[in-house]
């Protein structure tokens, strides 16, 4: 295994794509490297529900730089399915007995592991140490600590590590961080929205901490702390958070909402919602001679943008087929992912937090 | 004095548009009684300032039931101006020093309170002790103490007291009453949205915590807080806060914003922000079917209007002549204003918990 994941990496390497080549000061065609020198690489997809059904799988008719490969599922009708929807050769079929076999396996060259929250860390980890590349859905993991070990074992194999933020790809919400981050419209003062959606089937996993993690917080949270994050460009300074549920006989051991109050060094400030009781998708920015706002915000069947200067015209793109394009060129060209683990750890030590927040009623200093 | 107001009130009785006639069996004309036969009645404004000269003033030209018949000012250039504008006798102009001789003029029945937030309970209170009745600008005072006695000083002296909470006369904000407590779109589950300006004069007296009380959740943060009264129809059941200052040297001993967020009965939410550094106003909210918002909601150029099911279409009015002409027909009817005395003071609780959960980190329960 160890002698594979060295071949892989050195062929990469030696077709001119390592940085290792460039520090070498050995010709290379990395940074300039056009589309047609590019290897696609093959993605096994781990866990086949609904996202990696009806989001994943039909991102890859739009892909440039992967192609699936592989799947790792429990269900045998599933594997049935997939392996001839797909065309995947049976010995890319896998399930979660035979999981670790997939490091002999040269056509997969990244895990994207699409399973229950609670599962992300153990099948990032044993991805890792099977010598592939990892993307791991979000939220990141369940909690902080286990991001590290997930970077840690990426690190440790070498392998990258890429979380499943979309809307890094997506044109407004690159609008929006262009818009903030640059000062467009100086200053970001004040940002407020969330997300939401009325959830309440407790037959799903989203609604059961043990495997979900605290419910609309993990699930959606994560998106409106992402754009607080990048709209500013910043890391918040503290946290205060409120957790509401009106519903205890369907969010047992969850909160059905979640309000959570960011600062930043610059002194913007940000007012967020996340509920598993309502809807919301929308988010706003309030800058010191403007505004901009995504309405909607963060669902996965499209953005719209519209600042105090008008409506943002931007196309529509596949934000899976780029986010994995982008994940294919950054491991060809030894690059970090702009959506790396560093970047989910920053959301786990924040919703930590939230949590923490909630249940001692206190602001908590971010440092 | 007490005789003036006994004949005063009793000469509106004697019209057949007070209760006590209807109460008595006698002939009434209280509640059929059509405009033609409404007494006009005279209003006193206290304090030109801004709102003063440019919105109440300019409302009297849209009014029905009152009109423009006094002035109470410090500065003589002012009185000078207002008297020559509105054609006003030169016995109907007082000032500071002179107000107590107001309680001798019949031509005045409403004395319109438009002070700094600090005068607010000592010129309403001494308008009800020259048994006048009073329309005080919003917040009703510097906190629910005040408030409670302005409404004893009122039901002391039998005059009516109304709160200048123009919006409950405006037809988008009266949509949102309706579709909120009608639950047209179902039980509304959470609203966000605020009221922020860039103020940053530090001339201003709202500036200047012993005079406006605290800043922004003083004089803007009541209407969001109201919005979030009166779409529910409910009161909060609890409340946390939090204050943040960016400039200390400009917001001294005030803070610069406040989110703060409330949770109703039925278990609606509401997450709002109130800033003088920076731009916000909409308020919106998620019902179990639907949605609404108004956007802008609370500036007093103009508000609109939309829903789930399209834009909300109604006419501009001018929400101060509305509410005082609706004052003047309840001081007739004697009826109590929906915009009571007991209205402010409800807000006014609420913002004293604020505070108070500011400075402890606490959520506080509102019983």
């Amino acid at each position: 295994m160890d002698l594979y994941k060295l071949n892989r990496r050195k062929s990469l390497k030696q077709i001119g794509l390592g940085s290792a080549a460039i520090l070498s000061g050995l010709p290379t065609m990395a940074c300039a490297a056009d589309d047609s020198q590019r290897k696609s690489l093959g993605v096994a997809l781990v866990g086949l529900g609904n996202y990696a059904t009806n989001a994943i799988a039909p991102a890859f008719a739009s892909i440039q730089h992967c192609h699936l490969a592989g799947i790792v599922t429990g269900t045998p009708a599933k594997a049935e399915k997939w392996k001839k929807d797909f065309n995947l050769p049976e010995k890319n079929i896998y399930n979660y007995e035979t999981f670790g076999q997939i490091a002999d396996n040269e056509d997969i060259d990244i895990i994207y592991v699409v399973l229950p929250n609670a599962l992300h860390a153990e099948y990032s980890i044993k991805a890792a140490e099977a010598g592939k590349h990892v993307i791991c859905e979000k939220p990141m993991a369940m909690n902080a600590e286990e991001c590290r070990q997930m970077i840690a074992a990426c690190k440790k194999a070498g392998v990258k590590l890429s979380v499943g933020y979309r809307l890094h790809f997506e044109k407004h919400h690159q609008e929006a961080m262009r818009l903030g981050q640059e000062e467009v419209f100086g200053k970001v003062r004040f940002m407020e929205g969330g997300l939401g959606f009325r959830v309440r089937n407790t037959q799903l996993w989203r609604l059961d901490a043990k495997l979900g993690g605290g419910g609309a917080i993990m699930d959606l949270g994560v998106y409106p702390l992402q754009a607080a994050r990048y709209i500013t460009g910043e890391e918040p300074i503290s946290v205060t958070a409120q957790g509401y549920n009106t519903a205890p006989d369907i969010y047992k051991d969850i909160y059905e909402s979640i309000n959570f109050q960011l600062e930043f060094p610059s002194g913007a400030l940000a007012n967020i919602s996340t509920s598993y009781g309502y809807y919301l998708d929308r988010f706003r920015a309030a800058s010191e001679r403007g505004w901009f706002e995504l309405n909607p915000a963060f669902n996965g069947t499209g953005t719209n943008g519209v600042s105090s200067e008008g409506k943002m015209e931007f196309e529509k793109v596949v934000q899976q087929a780029r986010q994995m394009d982008d994940f294919s060129i950054c491991i060809q060209e030894d690059k970090e992912s702009r959506v790396s683990g560093k970047e989910g750890l920053k959301d786990l030590i924040i919703v930590d937090k939230i949590k923490e927040s909630i249940e001692s009623g206190r602001k908590i200093a971010l440092l």
